[in-house]
């Protein structure tokens, strides 16, 4: 945190006169007048005279049904189909960095299929000196690792490259999510089988109709990439791959195969539909880039956001977000109120880890008027976030996916925000 | 990782060697001939040609119905009734860390209430320069924090302090969560309402009719205490305290009150129910311990163990547990296979961090005979895990809470497992 940040919080003294509501006016009863005591607080309540429910009640427990707006949402005009499609996390609602599995963003492009683990087999073949197959139970006698990653979809963003379209931080930026993930190093199976010389590919497949095969440096297979079984310490949900999916840090989503059934050492890529005509992105002057695995430094300002506006007066405000990078780990996030003029450092809950999200918060004194709020993700490689301008000045506009351009919500002085775009 | 670690541990030749069956058995479909090919592999299966559930099917998902076991438990003769009662975590079918609040244990003095964001207040009084009552968004206006911390019931293992007597680690030690929370320094908040000099102590209650008020010394208070909303992420389930719970890191899971209604300054404790005749423990003499908040250092081996047999032969087989302490971080978790006598050193999945769980591995090559599992956690402040025979010595006998003694499973040579006690 520098001096700046300091600079912009409001001081304990100012929190309590800028909200002087939150006590006395509260006391009374929120914003009632301070003659009408608050009932909440004179009266016993039901749920302080009566019994709740007891520990039978939800073996598995659901968010109480207030939350029933928390929820994943896709967006019906996007895709043709809901079979193959994308639903979105609903980031505006979630703090932390924990992405929960139930509210985890879905992309598939042959749904979602069920699989025992008895009827699960991983294979790996091609360029090795033994070909395997593997049961669930066999990856599960092989060593463990426990990391906590970010997985991006490359089309997240992807509507905002021809301008602001979709308003609600979930429909822009919500085809990420972030859990922490127990599996083998598929490092370890690999040298299991013993790669051949003349390996320098994976070419990875799932068990769904779809298939959808990437093919894989091996540098990168033999590096960090995990052959994943848990997600926030349980089994991986139906829709994220359960039982086995790969975990590819820092890399766009697709390559993140679910229903993993095959992993075939090659000596060059397949070229496969999936990175050919589809994640890839065409330039201005009709070339499509080659190979954009790594996602960008990127961020969002979650709250204040469309999904979630200031409900309050002027005084404290707390502005949050997450910031990311598959290059490494955020290594600072700063926002701006006037759409990128000034900039002020925001604080980080906590350092920045390897290709995870970040949960930045700024808290300033609101003076109620209107604001363009912006945040910029800078990584430890020393990549900084771009404005929209500076990322079609280079890339055009034919793109679809990996736009991590800074984000703008034009929050108004009665608290609302729209996705807007400034020059 | 000292060298002991890398002795346990089978290289990858003898992993191979040891595991035939993961290579050829299976390819020939697992413990079947390889004269017989697997119809999973060498067939089209159902799932690879048709479709499956779009994106539309489950808005906020829950686990696949193959892990329908992995859920809370309660033992319905351990309490009179299931309203003040607990329930278990299934820690031992779970990996990493972090705790899905869906199978987060549960305990209830009065049951779980249901309590709307709306209907929501707490009261800061007693010796303050100005009371306060918080809305639920006033709360919202505060800077913020996150942290991961472990949740222990001071009753876990409790039935243990007489011998063996639950068989599975969920039962024995399923009295814990770790989740990382979203909220606000409770610090924050009583400074706003300014503490007077002779405030010493705070008394904490929740809304619901336990009220289950608890006495929190003002250093703890003003340390690392949080008012939290949110829990991995996403709003607290009714059953953790939604919408609003205390967290107390490291201290016992009864002072983390929930659905929490009102923090009073006070210049002594209040000595009530929940802090004399509950949550003490009696020594042999009679005499009770007096303010036993922080949880000791403790560990578990969660599989193999009664409830997650092994379903293999000899070879390799992956011991995993957890380990936790309320006084700082764990800094090294050892891992005997005879009941004590001999002991080496474990691989921590992370680095541990403070009043958060530790997972630990260790990879072994089993020689299918029986074995008598221990785990013991080291943490940073040089306190080992004592034994059962140790902490009876000082204990005596007559104790229900704090029990952090070693634990063992015999692992018997058909891979079954029981809770037993070694002298």
């Amino acid at each position: 945190m520098t001096d700046k940040t300091h600079d912009a919080n409001p001081s304990r003294r100012q929190f309590l006169a800028g909200a002087a509501a939150v006590g006395a006016g509260a006391v009374a009863g929120g914003s009632a007048s301070a003659a009408t005591p608050d009932p909440l607080i004179t009266q016993v309540q039901d749920w302080a005279s009566g019994l709740g429910d007891g520990v039978d009640a939800t073996p598995y427990g659901l968010p109480i049904q207030y939350e029933s707006d928390v929820v994943r949402r896709n967006v019906e005009w996007l895709t043709a189909d809901t079979i193959s499609s994308i639903n979105f996390t609903p980031i505006h609602a979630l703090d932390g960095t924990i992405t929960p599995q139930g509210c985890a963003f879905e992309r598939h492009h042959s749904g979602a299929i069920e699989l025992r683990k008895e009827d699960y087999r991983l294979m790996i073949n091609g360029l090795v000196d033994t070909p395997l197959v593997f049961t669930y139970a066999d990856l599960e006698r092989f060593p463990r690792e426990n990391r906590v990653y970010f997985c991006e979809c490359a089309a997240n963003s992807g509507m905002e490259w021809a301008g602001a379209q979709l308003n609600g931080a979930q429909f822009t930026h919500g085809m990420i999510h972030n859990m922490q993930y127990s599996g083998v190093s598929l490092r370890t199976l690999l040298e299991e089988a013993g790669v051949k010389p003349e390996g320098k590919w994976v070419y990875v497949e799932g068990a769904d109709a779809s298939s959808n095969g990437r093919s894989i440096p091996l540098e990168k297979a033999m590096d960090d990439v995990l052959v994943a079984f848990k997600a926030n310490g349980e089994a991986l949900r139906k829709e994220h791959g359960y039982p086995v999916r790969l975990v590819v840090p820092g890399w766009e989503g697709n390559m993140w195969v679910k229903w993993l059934r095959r992993v075939e050492v090659m000596d060059q890529p397949v070229e496969s539909r999936e990175e050919t005509s589809k994640y890839t992105d065409t330039l201005a002057n009709g070339v499509s880039r080659k190979w954009t695995w790594e996602m960008d430094a990127k961020s969002v300002v979650t709250s204040p956001s469309p999904q979630a506006p200031i409900t309050h007066g002027p005084g404290p405000l707390v502005i949050t977000g997450l910031a990311w990078s598959g290059r490494g780990a955020i290594a600072g996030v700063d926002v701006s109120l006037d759409g990128g003029k000034n900039w002020q450092e925001a604080r980080l809950a906590a350092p920045g880890t390897d290709k995870a999200l970040t949960r930045f918060y700024l808290d300033i004194n609101w003076d109620g008027s209107e604001m363009l709020l912006q945040s910029r993700a800078r990584d430890t490689s020393g990549y900084v976030q771009p404005t929209k301008a500076q990322l079609r000045e280079v890339r055009g506009l034919n793109s679809i996916y990996h736009n991590n351009a800074i984000q703008t919500w034009w929050v108004k002085a009665n608290g609302e925000a729209e996705n807007v775009e400034v020059s």
